[in-house]
């Protein structure tokens, strides 16, 4: 239990950084950068700094001083401090409205009323990391004129989540008020072991979500059975190390839950979840 | 290598942050919390907890709003948010002096100029986590009496360091010029391997300093054992793993040679230490 008197997390921004090292320290979490596994070139150690490092972006999302657009395209610019490639790209997507908004309405509000510009400075982000995009997808984060075609169809920042939210469930929670980062809040919540909730919320979430990320690498079938996998641990017919061994030796990755799990990790530790007790 | 641009870690507070980042995921430390190893009630979610709680009072540090004394009081305040008890008290004895001064001249500077006032807030903070103490000791921080004491004898925080450095290596760093710190720090630097410089820099106190945590805790044989221990696993007679095990099974946990670490790295990264290549 947290001392009487505590003070952290007090902000947004330390809710933030809080749940973006708690989601990267559970273990096991099939699949992802955990305690008890690295990726070659990705490591725990490049986790915990990019959360580190993001602390003036966040903090500049705190006091509003910029638009969600530019908020993501600094924290992106201040985490590539790192060699690890892209680590928190998409869990800026969600925190960032939630820092800047002040709490899930705000958030709500901020993400519909994002502008053009914004949109430019998320494109400057997107290129920056080189996030992997679906390939079919026509507003490619890698053409230089992406920037002219947003501005000649006025898409906002919004209005690209849009676009992406069918084949990106990260864009898809700016659409549909935060739905699934809501709903493993809740759980969070609900867990009677807060020591051990996070890898149970993301076993779930991987359960019933297709993990974006990993169709856009691998194909929605690899996902379908990313999913299998995580319903046979759920009943008790495979092990949570033996699924962490099939998705590590078939590369897969869920990033874009992990990103959705630490937005329900800063919800759930503005509604003073005892993530310690 | 990090990306050219990159502005972390920029300031003192982000070393010292990236510090105990790096030295708590550093592993495996024999005795210690690390990436493999927590104890029941002081995980590795404690000590990250820690290093993000710390910020407000490394900001302060940094623009000198407060002597040491309270400067460390109030890091080991915010840092007391969680339930794993002490985390991080030695680090902020040494990180503390090393922002407030800007470096390491500037440290020496800090650490001899400090007021009886510093001494009377050191305590308070003592007596916030009630660290393990030499038992002999005549100014026990558990006493109520003790800044009436300290008043009388108008000790500085520098005095009382000097009165406890023949028993503590932490407070000892602030008599010698930081000398184990400087010595890491250039053992850090000078490793082929950033990725595993850190457990062997440790491995390397261990063989060649006895931890003052662990003849308070448990008398010098023990911590002669563990010196033969550390020396044995770098002549290749036994390996980590078995000394760990050892450690683990004794209740032996280095924990003032973690703080000597932690202000190596960041004297260190002050140094340009290429962590992350």
């Amino acid at each position: 239990m947290a001392r009487p008197g505590c003070t952290f997390p007090a902000s947004g921004a330390d809710r933030a950084q809080l749940a973006m090292a708690l989601e990267v320290l559970a273990s096991p979490k099939p699949g992802n950068v955990d305690r008890c596994h690295d990726y070659a070139d990705t490591r725990l150690e490049h986790f915990i700094a990019s959360a580190l490092a993001a602390r003036p972006a966040l903090e500049a999302a705190e006091g509003r001083v910029a638009g969600l657009g530019p908020l993501i395209e600094s924290a992106v610019g201040a985490t590539a401090c790192h060699a690890g490639g892209n680590t928190h790209f998409g869990a800026f997507i969600l925190l960032m409205p939630f820092v800047y908004g002040g709490g899930l309405e705000g958030a709500i509000e901020a993400v519909r009323t994002t502008t053009v510009e914004d949109a430019i400075a998320f494109y400057r982000a997107f290129a920056l990391m080189k996030v992997r995009v679906a390939e079919e997808d026509e507003l490619d984060v890698n053409d230089p004129g992406a920037a002219d075609t947003l501005r000649a169809r006025s898409m906002t920042l919004y209005d690209v989540m849009v676009h992406s939210a069918p084949r990106d469930m990260v864009a898809r929670e700016w659409t549909n008020g935060f739905a699934l980062c809501r709903r493993a809040s809740d759980q969070l919540i609900g867990d009677p072991d807060p020591r051990t909730a996070i890898r149970r919320v993301f076993l779930s979430l991987l359960a019933t979500e297709p993990d974006t990320f990993i169709i856009k690498k691998h194909g929605p079938a690899l996902a379908d059975e990313t999913r299998e996998w995580a319903r046979a641990v759920i009943r008790g017919e495979a092990t949570l190390e033996s699924f962490d061994d099939w998705c590590i030796g078939r590369g897969v990755n869920p990033g874009s839950l992990a990103d959705i799990t630490i937005g329900a990790i800063y919800l759930a530790l503005g509604r003073g979840w005892a993530w310690d007790s």
